[in-house]
């Protein structure tokens, strides 16, 4: 009997995907130049149970699982295997419950981020977790990568929004694991473990995530740099003076003008660097804080700062710097980085990163979660140029390594996946990888969880 | 040579406590009536290397390690098992570093919670996490057991200010997890798996915390209510209202006149419960807040419910709610519970454990961090009364099982030790628990990490 022969007795056939023309979307995420393989097959689950059964499949047959949710991440997390079997969460993508008391909701791990945002604001209240790829990214890659976003830098990652998980483990046994109420600290944190585990542990099957309340609407202050040193000081700044803003985003003249050649916006490039932060504290304290973070820019030296008094503006801006990696990968192949230094080394490290394109010859377009210390270089690159991409990639590299030498990390929130395997055995000690290890051999004593993602585990295939 | 010989030759020889009278207060925690046993030796390392040499010589010499912070535990966590090494770190008790730009924390783990907050004060900054015990306790054992408390319905748990730690791990390596910067994925939350685990997986040498500015002044609002019941209700309805307090406390009327009967802080019992809320939102915004606490309390049938116009008043309430626990157990021993369940089934609850104390003829205070509907009630016994005993120790079981058949937990925040281990093993599914046994078996390979706490694992002594 065929392998996929055996496939088709332990899930449906429908959900079952052999199409080498159909399965290729499934067999790679968006990290530019991260490899993939050919699977077995890819299969569409509807439901916990069938997503057990292929585990227990693969089990049985030692097929490598490879978990995915839409496919938006950018290390290569949910690239394909050699023979492996791709589970794609996409068709699980109901939310199953929402509690406006508990402010809580349930949901598949298919649920598209903006989806559940918008689903759970029609009865008042928030999911906080907002990375940029909310309009196309699902909430399993979100909690599977641990992903940030804009608000994080004073609402916090995805993990602190998820409240419990249903799983299916390495051993094919479906469990939940997590906090039942508010605070719950019955056991080790499972939960936690298994956020940003890359699918390296297990496969999420569902979601319970913890909302607050609908915000009060920001205001938006707006400050104008002549350069990326000055604008990272206006960050240190704002850190200094002790305000905690709801978004501090970096964003370069670069940046702005590839997403107005695509979306028309009309965004002025003015500035060679802007920095866009918002506060959503209501009134008098509200003001304050715009007013700080205002001559927190003043005083790193922009060329013009204020509070914007024109909603929309405010909001085509922050629009710009959610479209910036499309509008970037339209003009070719776009490797984006994702280190995290301390929020007082933002200006040495972009300093140091401009030279780092200069030296390799590679366009590099500046975006940021600034006020988290969190860059995103983005190495632009000419379709079809070999060199280019050469180059591209040896600037990769050492951005990582300024990264790890200001004492940051290779990734603040795009998760390891291939692309940063060796930044990640650079940045942690032999100790930790070999708890690493020893965690994973535990938790994935069949070798079938997503091997060779995040970290090796010796004797894995 | 003897075992004490030999430990001498690991450590120095002035850190070592092997007086048994000297002993005894390092051989268990603040638990009542849970059972410990004589130790080989206490030690009180000044250093980290001085744990490993400690962890090391156990593993040579099959030695158990119970590790301890300053004993205020309220589970059995840190009681010692027959013939360990307790590794007490109340003489590691220093703030390394404090850097008001990051706003973070570097200190050692016997650092008093509240000698962390007070030091932090000084630059501005605030450490969140706020156990009753805070006067007392340590912060590693506040991260050990993942220690909550009152701000914490607003403000979260200790692990969420956990940055990273240093940990002596049960392979007797010192190794450094968690985050290096705001946001980092690089790699498992190993720094959340040792956050709670109790001393199972490793012990705890240094913490960095996460620091926020201090917050704004608070307004408390305090509700009189005749039942239990009613007060649930008004906790609900806070929830139900989308307002979020910075804390919501229930304190009955038992507990304020012990606390008024020692302190003499002249607390009127006028009521027979009341809630005590608190919000840290500043202007208008803060006043609509204190308004709609101050709704929801007459909507749940409160006597009495405002805004304190009186900031001494509020304090002493507050001080009360603190001082509940220390002054019951002046009446004699007192057994703590520490459920949690969803806010919604709060009033339920309270009525059901208000029942139980009448079923089993137990004295129940209830004191509760009800906003978040961790529940903490109290067993009083007299001295000595063998038969009282038996019967709190039949409530507190019975209270377990309210609290799962609620959909709760067995452990809001003081973790399970030994008391809870039983609940433990109710609340979570085998599979869960078989995970647990992976993970220890892990990270721990020669059992030696606080065995037999929080669950048992098959094979260790």
């Amino acid at each position: 009997m065929s392998l996929i022969d055996s496939l088709s007795r332990a899930v449906p056939d429908d959900i079952i995907i052999t199409d080498p023309d159909v399965m290729d979307r499934y067999l790679h995420d968006d990290a530019e130049w991260a490899p993939y393989e050919q699977a077995v097959a890819v299969i569409r689950p509807r439901d916990t149970a069938q997503v057990a059964a292929a585990v227990n499949w693969c089990i049985e047959n030692r097929v490598a699982v490879v978990p995915r949710g839409s496919g938006t991440g950018l290390s290569g997390g949910a690239n394909a295997l050699a023979g492996c079997l791709v589970i794609s969460l996409d068709a699980m993508d109901r939310v199953l419950a929402v509690d406006p008391v508990e402010r809580t909701a349930r949901v598949q791990p298919g649920v598209i981020n903006n989806d559940l945002r918008a689903r759970v604001a029609e009865d008042g209240l928030w999911y906080p977790p907002d990375p940029a790829s909310a309009p196309w990214s699902s909430i399993g890659g979100n909690v599977a990568t641990n992903a940030g976003g804009l608000c994080c830098v004073k609402y916090g990652v995805t993990s602190e929004y998820v409240l419990s998980l249903e799983v299916v483990t390495g051993t094919g046994k479906i469990v939940r694991v997590g906090k039942r109420t508010a605070k719950d600290v019955a056991g080790y944190d499972l939960r936690a473990l298994l956020a940003g585990s890359e699918g390296t542990l297990g496969i999420i099957t569902e979601v319970t995530v913890r909302l607050l309340p609908l915000p009060p609407a920001a205001t938006a202050i707006v400050g104008y740099f002549d350069s990326l040193v000055e604008a990272g000081q206006g960050v240190a700044n704002v850190t200094a003076a002790g305000v905690i803003p709801s978004a501090l985003e970096l964003v370069d003249s670069y940046c702005l003008k590839a997403v107005d050649d695509w979306k028309n916006m009309g965004l002025s490039a003015e500035a060679e660097v802007i920095l866009l932060a918002s506060t959503d504290v209501p009134g008098a304290a509200g003001e304050a804080e715009a007013a700080a973070i205002v001559a927190a820019f003043e005083s790193a030296g922009a060329t013009f700062a204020a509070v914007s008094e024109n909603a929309e503006e405010a909001e085509a801006f922050f629009a710009a710097r959610r479209l910036a990696y499309p509008a970037l990968e339209r003009l070719g192949p776009v490797l984006t980085e994702d280190i995290c230094v301390a929020r007082s080394k933002v200006p040495e490290v972009l300093r140091r990163i401009q030279g780092i394109g200069e030296a390799h010859d590679t366009v590099l377009a500046q975006i940021a979660h600034a006020g988290d210390g969190n860059l995103h270089p983005l190495l632009v690159t000419p379709a079809g140029d070999e060199d280019a991409k050469r180059r591209a990639q040896a600037a990769f590299e050492d951005i990582i390594a300024v990264a790890l030498e200001a004492g940051g990390t290779v990734s603040g929130e795009h998760g390891i996946g291939l692309l940063k395997a060796d930044g990640l055995a650079s940045q942690l000690s032999a100790e930790v990888i070999d708890m690493h290890v020893a965690v994973k051999r535990a938790l994935d004593p069949h070798g079938i969880m997503n091997p060779g993602k995040v970290f090796a585990v010796p004797g894995e295939e």
